[in-house]
């Protein structure tokens, strides 16, 4: 990895110029001070480094180099995964990742989009909630928004990283259906709130036609609150299942485990989203891949493209790839 | 899980007293219109329930309500956590976590403290990368500052969450030495940027009060990346692992795997800091657990209090345990 490089501190800039720390930084912004000023104060920055800091250009430019990354919850492991790789990403491009927890709330999702607009990031990069909250609209007339996930109702955005899950589901339930199973515990983290969510409409579609007979039950994404609604469930009887998360689907592992239950022996798991984590258990969790690198790589070529004002293309559709590990009895 | 209240937005708020949305904004923070259009507005927002709104609360009080959260590196499945984590806490405090990845480097941790704080947040909690720069002092001087892992060189901190790491490497390179390991690969995510970290210190004190033949090798911390590292370390012909991060041992797994080497009766893996997927492996990892619970609410509390201008105690240490799982033979 390289080495960080040394870089002049405002201090610095402010000891050779004469000036205050604070009149440094205005000049830098090209505010309150004489154009004669601003000059002077750029050539010193220019002599010790101080330019090359991404912040002070961001500051010259009129932008704050800040990225606002709100995910729908981050008690799953995956979207942390995804949080971390955008962040990554966006540092790679200069940029840095103001990241934040809408913690499954629609409220409030809503609350802290408004609030990083106000912090004044230069774009939005969300994996909503509530796609069909109204706010998006109205979000995406002052704010370049890049969604992941699911389509953002009405609004303008700037670009959208789209999960194609209803194959996503079908690759998931027609394995389980190939292994003889027709009754499914499908746990998934949606709430009465959001009752629409695409994945969740798809699975009901899709277990008709499959004729599977299905229990859609609520679990939180935290892999210790999903043991405890796993537990619950493999108490009342089922013993295959389908998660919406990989951290649901670690849940049911402890709770097999607790219950003297073997994988996949005893109970089916089936996985959706394909956690780093995934291929190290024994055996390892089968789970739908949806290419998290290629998600980050575009969310983050759509956002910089529209901070710096170019064109590009505005709607990627990712596609599922089943990788079977051997959870699935 | 409560549901979320539906919330009047500030155009609601417009509408019912005739301003625009910005003058409702400025009237709730006190500022550019009358005493008599501040008791109105105040009026509306309180009636249409728009007070509820802890970003509305925290403009009206002169803060924003957020709270920055620079984290060493989210590489680490364990900070991930942390930083999850302490966001729930402060949530359940009706603040907002702002997250932020310096990525292992120095000077991005630098600029990002100070771009956090001119963003005004209310306070900062910093896992730091390097707890000596100088920064510290000059930043707790604007705003309360809590840290976690090391103490701020010179700094008055709000307050400290400290590891005791002296006890942690003692317990893992221990319980190494009982199982008749004398030689070991210590693998670091320690850059030789900030080669005096207290925790790498220690390993080679204690390595040498413990007659131990130790190799120290830095390593990234996401597992991907640090299966490269386990890889060429195994194939160097090491057995024996101290990892300073679970994240690295789930390395160090995934390599044995690759390489046909069973864990424990090949190859002994100890990690460091007790990820909750640690006990879901087969077998378990055995590692050293700092208590994440206790860490986010005494951080939570200090910050918290800090913002608040009351008093509380200002430096914890936090105490390991070793958490003995079977992955040591």
């Amino acid at each position: 990895m390289p080495q960080p490089r040394k870089r002049a501190t405002i201090r610095e800039v402010a000891k050779a110029t004469g000036l205050s720390p604070a009149a440094v930084s205005y000049a830098l912004r090209g505010l309150q001070v004489s154009e004669e000023t601003i000059e002077r104060v750029r050539r010193a920055a220019a002599e010790l480094g101080y330019e090359a800091d991404p912040i002070a250009r961001a500051l010259a430019s009129g932008r704050t180099g800040m990225i606002g990354l709100l995910c729908g919850s981050l008690e799953d492991l995956w979207q942390q995964s995804l949080a971390v790789g955008v962040a990554r990403a966006l540092k790679d491009n200069d940029r840095y990742a103001l990241i934040l927890d809408a913690a499954g709330d629609p409220a409030r999702e809503s609350a802290l989009a408004r609030q990083l607009r106000d912090q004044r990031v230069d774009a939005l990069i969300v994996q909503p909630v509530d796609p069909a909250a109204s706010l998006w609209a109205e979000l995406c007339q002052s704010l370049p928004v890049v969604s992941i996930g699911d389509s953002l109702a009405g609004a303008r955005t700037a670009g959208e990283v789209v999960f194609d899950n209803r194959t996503g589901v079908t690759l998931a339930l027609e394995h389980l259906r190939r292994r003889g199973h027709r009754r499914l515990a499908v746990l998934t983290s949606t709430r009465a709130s959001t009752p629409d969510r695409p994945a969740d409409v798809h699975v009901l579609a899709e277990a008709g036609r499959l004729e599977l007979d299905i229990d859609v039950i609520t679990a939180p994404q935290s892999p210790a609150a999903a043991t405890e609604v796993a537990r619950r469930v493999l108490d009342a009887g089922h013993r295959a299942f389908f998660c919406f998360a990989d951290s649901i689907a670690y849940g049911v592992y402890a709770a097999s485990a607790e219950r003297g239950l073997r994988i996949p022996s005893d109970v089916s798991v089936m996985g959706y989203d394909d956690h780093p984590m995934s291929g190290l258990l024994t055996p390892g969790l089968t789970s739908v891949d949806w290419d998290i690198d290629g998600i980050v790589r575009a969310a983050v070529r759509m956002v910089v493209a529209a901070v710096d004002g170019t064109a590009r293309r505005r709607r990627i559709v990712q596609a599922p790839e089943l990788r079977e590990r051997g959870s699935v009895g």
